[in-house]
């Protein structure tokens, strides 16, 4: 089996027993309770994890946190490894010490799930994870690190999954550079993942289920965060911080160049950042969450054009996309795109064969323009066997 | 000359000097004030128009209102034609009655501000305008149907800039139907525009000058308006209204397939429209103001694709993009995109014979991948006689 021909899900979330039960527990958001089912009057479970979430919620069940139904949806789609990480809103909600302590568990019940599953190869697991951080105000940089240490220790879990708030002030919190330092130190893989959207008067008073929050809120919050990060000069000063975002980076691409423009027109902002603002496209991994071959081809020149705005310096080793016809650039890009499912979030309206949010992912990664095969099986599998550095 | 090789600008605003003058009369957001210069210590006069806007607003000066300027910026790029819009937050903040009096007068005033300014042949002039509807909190219907009617009847004014609040509860608002349907039957261009951004907390406590808010916040709110229009099936019911959107439709066109996905997830919402979400972006006209030729590019892809999702009743006369290697799709889309500047704002930090913002969005239309020369001169101007049906 070459790994360049592997399906690996970089974007697949689990609630772990030990956090369900927690969450059961519960009397505020997130929660989940049990009500009769309005159908058939038989109880059923509900998640709740959003403030004002219409309609109850929704239904929760073993596809959440159950192994054997992870590997069951994997099977059914032919999706070789997955890289598991705890869904949102994580820890976010906790007290400090409790945060720490809950994390640390999750993480080792995470390598558990990971370790006791089953096996591809000699080398290679079906199962990897994101672990936790303790996240919180007022969380200490001693109990951060120590969690950044503990996660670096084992052996199945290959980065961090985090929110946008940090420690109370966003991911720009100058709290966070030993965060930085540390998860840079330890080769973990950070992936930024939205939770709470924006301020939900925007969506106004129409019954329109989640679709405002989810379709627009959710890239639009880590569009905000990574934007932030950029800003605060973050990728200036750990080079080797590997981010990877969800939903192929919100509307980050398709701002950056307005981003760039705004930037460029504020000289005390500019001069802070060492490059153009697109250039730090190219240092970030994006998921191909985004359900469309136009835009992954889009994200994939996005990032592919990046080194042509680095600063006048740093550009002798760049370029490497010049003078083409646009294919070369996103080619390019396509090195830093990686599947992702959405796991167990978009589930099919009815009983199915496959999934139609993972079928039309992959539709889309087999539909852009531009890209080869080999350029799709990376995005399939290749850049995660890398970036993961998995089955070495 | 060729109508074909025009340069038009449609997003170009003016401060029109009745308004200027009621904004000098203002103690509170939004207003002109006078200050002394840090600098020269002279007095100089500062723009505010965002609460908390950083660095005490901007300079505002001869370029916000006289026409001699606004024509001497379009000399100065190759500007032939500038649909001219008031900016931004027009008459928001107004009670009903003052708001209509004064888009009344105001349209008068770009009428005469159109009508005596060059002409560029005998049936073409250089100055066409979008008129202001008094879309505040309380305003009639009446009001604003005799507002429509007004700006029907000035040959100059070719449409209406609009925010995003409508009538203080957006534009998903069932208030705005007799709104729409005027507008429609007037062949009244909808410019949309967006002035709100998200809410500021957002933006964290870091120093980053306007960049957040102008480069995230302005085309998050943009895509959320025309989002809930959608959603609200406004352009189900009137097929014939004509929106350009500002910016590029913000993010709209990179979070179309997750919208649509969403959408399909809610069968209450889906069940609501005609189409697959991405359909409609094949009905809007979006500005070419988005500052990088691959931004450019996938618009028009995702305009392009649109008839694609047509549903199955609908798209007969569809698929003109079908079974293409991307090009023609993205060639069909071209037709949607107009040139704009969006002076004067963004301009440039030090005296030059070129404003930045303006050649880079010239050059990102140069740029496009796929876009032969007919189709840049569509863009840059072609598009713009056709839609506002000029010099005819």
């Amino acid at each position: 089996m070459s790994a360049q021909r592997l399906l690996v899900d970089v974007h697949t979330h689990v609630y772990l027993p030990r956090y369900a039960a927690f969450l059961r527990t519960r009397s505020s958001v997130p929660r989940i309770f049990t009500r009769p089912s309005p159908e058939s009057g038989k109880p059923e479970e509900r998640l709740l994890i959003l403030d004002d979430e219409p309609s109850s919620g929704r239904p929760i069940g073993a596809q959440y946190w159950e192994r054997d139904e992870k590997l069951k949806f994997m099977d059914r789609h032919a999706i070789d490894v997955s890289v598991v990480s705890s869904a949102n809103p994580w820890l976010d909600f906790l007290p400090a010490s409790t945060a720490h302590t809950l994390a640390t568990e999750l993480n080792t019940d995470l390598e558990t799930y990971c370790s006791a599953g089953p096996s591809l190869s000699d080398t290679l697991k079906r199962l990897y994870g994101f672990g936790l951080l303790p996240l919180v105000p007022g969380a200490t940089t001693a109990s951060l690190i120590s969690t950044v240490e503990q996660i670096a220790a084992l052996p199945h879990l290959k980065g961090v999954i985090m929110g946008t708030r940090g420690l109370g002030n966003g991911l720009d919190d100058a709290a966070l550079e030993p965060v930085w330092a540390a998860l840079e130190a330890a080769r973990l893989v950070v992936f930024l993942h939205p939770h709470y959207g924006v301020d939900k008067h925007a969506w106004g008073d129409k019954e329109n289920g989640h679709v405002l929050p989810l379709a627009l809120g959710f890239p639009f919050e880590t569009t905000i965060a990574t934007t932030r990060l950029v800003l605060a000069g973050v990728f200036d000063r750990y080079p080797g911080l590997r981010v990877l975002l969800a939903h192929s980076g919100g509307a980050l691409p398709q701002l950056s160049s307005r981003l760039a423009s705004c930037v460029a027109h504020d000289p005390l902002v500019a001069a802070r950042l060492q490059h153009d603002a697109r250039y730090y496209l190219g240092k970030l991994y994006f998921d191909a969450v985004a359900y469309g071959a136009e835009e992954l081809g889009f994200v994939s020149d996005a990032i592919g054009r990046a080194d042509k705005y680095a600063s006048a310096g740093a550009s002798a080793a760049a370029s490497s996309a010049k003078g083409t016809d646009g294919t070369a650039q996103k080619r390019l890009g396509a090195q830093r795109m990686l599947f992702g499912t959405d796991h167990p979030f978009f589930p099919p309206l009815s009983e199915s064969e496959k999934w139609k949010s993972v079928v039309e992912n992959l539709e889309a990664i087999d539909g852009v323009y531009g890209w080869d095969e080999a350029d799709k099986d990376a995005v399939r599998g290749g850049n995660a066997i890398a970036l993961f550095n998995l089955g070495s």
